[in-house]
């Protein structure tokens, strides 16, 4: 299953990039996150580092997907409200500036509601059901239940979350390709019949290091292989410690095989260039053993996080602060969201109430 | 297929009536009706009649769903502004009173599109893609883009509608009570998973009298034989001209038969018990012919809807005090949705701003 998705991805990946060189002129960048735990090193290195990296290029819109949440765990939303204010840490801790960017909850801007139920009356059922995230769910489903009208609906939500903002690049995991193509399909159809209101917003595909979970597969929690940004230090140190590394090094005198090693994947984000070669050679050469490559792993790790998780902390102490933050984007957002629900009300001739 | 609809919806009332009686200590009322074009004495004894005999029994709600309106017309909204205003004036001219009714406009109130999209996570597709309405939509559909994601959550929207309120009671016709059913479900699913919100809301039959279109069949715009509220005098007089009666009656002097004649079953509603009696009388026996009979028809028709059609006048002179109405009467159901959606915020376990 793991491999097919792969592959499906590769596949999607060469077409896409063919398709959708990077942006220039990027004018309004708009992403979101389904709050759905702590966020991880492959979260970060996923997702935020773009999100950080665009806020200084352009306007930058980013909203915790507290809706979107629901899709797929309605039976079990004890953790909704403070993986909430998890995420909130976690992005401002990271590095997601509230001075660059408009931090939001989206259903704090109910005006997404409003726009997800005028496009659904556009969108043919069957677009939906094409969706390859719908059909995989449809054929691996056990419990029949699962397969939600919202989440069918899914790809119809996010299109609204996107186009309220009539932003023009949404940076996108791969994976999320055939939605942002949904997304500009609704748009295209929403002008068709109403008049050309929503610019058709282009993916912005950034290439992620590679950087493996503990046991070398992907970083997931359902694999329960992930370094949390809000890891101790000595979580941190023990859980490199238990890293996966090349199988057939077994001795420190073994030579060892850098490329296949999770631990030598992490160096090469973590560490210097020189101490990188360093440990490259004594490690084919069986010159440095595992224990002392992961020490300095650990160290460095601890390096990167160590601020984050200070700031994370203080964050937390003070999550009226916090939560302020995200409601003074709400109203930021709210304001674009709500001139854009006037055109959409406008162009569809609802009635309009006179000063509601 | 009128046909086929005809007995499925008798096998359903029959159903339908032995599982709900007539409820007693009607709390509080809902319906709405989707602003389509100017009502006819169909829609008025079809539906209306029975929430200006509801409105003095319980808090009533009504409202014009212009929301709904899109799920089927989205192709064309040129008239959706007028038909909303139209409808305005037909409720408010027929006897619906804005002093003891709470009258609103769907699209006014945008709680209602929060809780259709939370609602929508918790309904499995199934359920809606059983609604017998889609079904027959799905059957006889030659154009699929029709099929859209809006329509199939129709019941979904309605729910959202009703139980916002926490309406107990939803007067309906019998075709509606598919969808009631199935809103009884949404409520009873959602109060399973996150606390007992929302009350059953049981259907209200009425049993209006069989009135049909000027050719003999059902009253329906879309077969041209309707009677408006809105229509004049001479409108009114020249359709009665044209009424379909008993096939067999040719010559005054020949007998004719009442039970079979429309023009009588609308002497049944509109003609005092005397005159019915005299008409009757001299139509079996062939003493009164049908220019005469039709001429009664007329004049009683017209004195029904003279009071109606000039209050519809003064209202659509002052269109403006006509919309005011209906803006109070939005303010005042959004305060209720907005205590329902902070409930049903607050049960999902939603993170709250402190002051948006």
């Amino acid at each position: 299953m793991e491999k097919k998705l792969i592959s499906n991805v590769d596949k999607e990946m060469k077409i896409a990039l063919e398709k959708y060189k990077e942006p220039e002129n990027i004018k309004r960048v708009l992403s979101g996150m389904r709050p759905t735990g702590k966020l991880h090193l492959g979260n970060y290195f996923g997702a935020l580092k773009a999100w950080i990296n665009l806020q200084d290029r352009a306007e930058s819109f980013f909203f915790i997907a507290d809706w979107h949440a629901i899709t797929t765990s309605y039976n079990d939303l004890s953790n909704l409200s403070e993986n909430t204010v998890e995420m909130m840490a976690d992005w401002l801790s990271a590095g997601i500036d509230p001075e660059k960017s408009t931090l939001f909850v989206q259903s704090w801007v109910k005006e997404h509601a409003e726009l997800y139920l005028l496009l659904g009356m556009i969108v043919p059922v069957r677009w939906l059901e094409r969706n390859p995230t719908y059909k995989e769910m449809m054929e691996n489903l056990k419990d029949r239940e699962l397969a939600t009208y919202g989440f069918l609906g899914y790809p119809v939500l996010q299109a609204a979350d996107i186009i309220i903002y009539r932003a023009d690049v949404v940076p996108v995991g791969i994976d999320q390709i055939p939605h942002l193509e949904l997304t500009r399909e609704i748009a295209r159809r929403f002008n068709n019949f109403f008049g050309n209101i929503f610019p058709e917003p282009r993916p912005f595909l950034s290439e992620a290091p590679k950087l493996p979970g503990l046991d070398g597969r992907k970083m997931s929690k359902s694999y329960g292989n992930c370094i949390y940004l809000s890891d101790s230090a000595e979580d941190v140190e023990k859980k490199v410690r238990g890293m996966v590394t090349d199988p057939a090094r077994v001795r420190k005198t073994d030579p060892g095989n850098p490329e296949i090693c999770p631990v030598f994947a992490y160096h090469n984000i973590f560490t210097d260039r020189e101490m990188i070669k360093e440990i490259e050679e004594g490690c084919r050469k069986g010159k440095i053993g595992c224990v002392q490559c992961k020490k300095i792993l650990a160290g460095n790790l601890n390096e990167f996080l160590s601020p984050i998780r200070e700031k994370r902390q203080e964050y937390l102490l003070n999550r009226k602060k916090m939560i302020e933050i995200f409601e003074e984007g709400s109203r930021k957002a709210k304001k674009i969201a709500a001139e854009t629900m006037e055109m959409v009300r406008d162009s569809m001739n609802f009635l309009k109430p006179e000063d509601l």
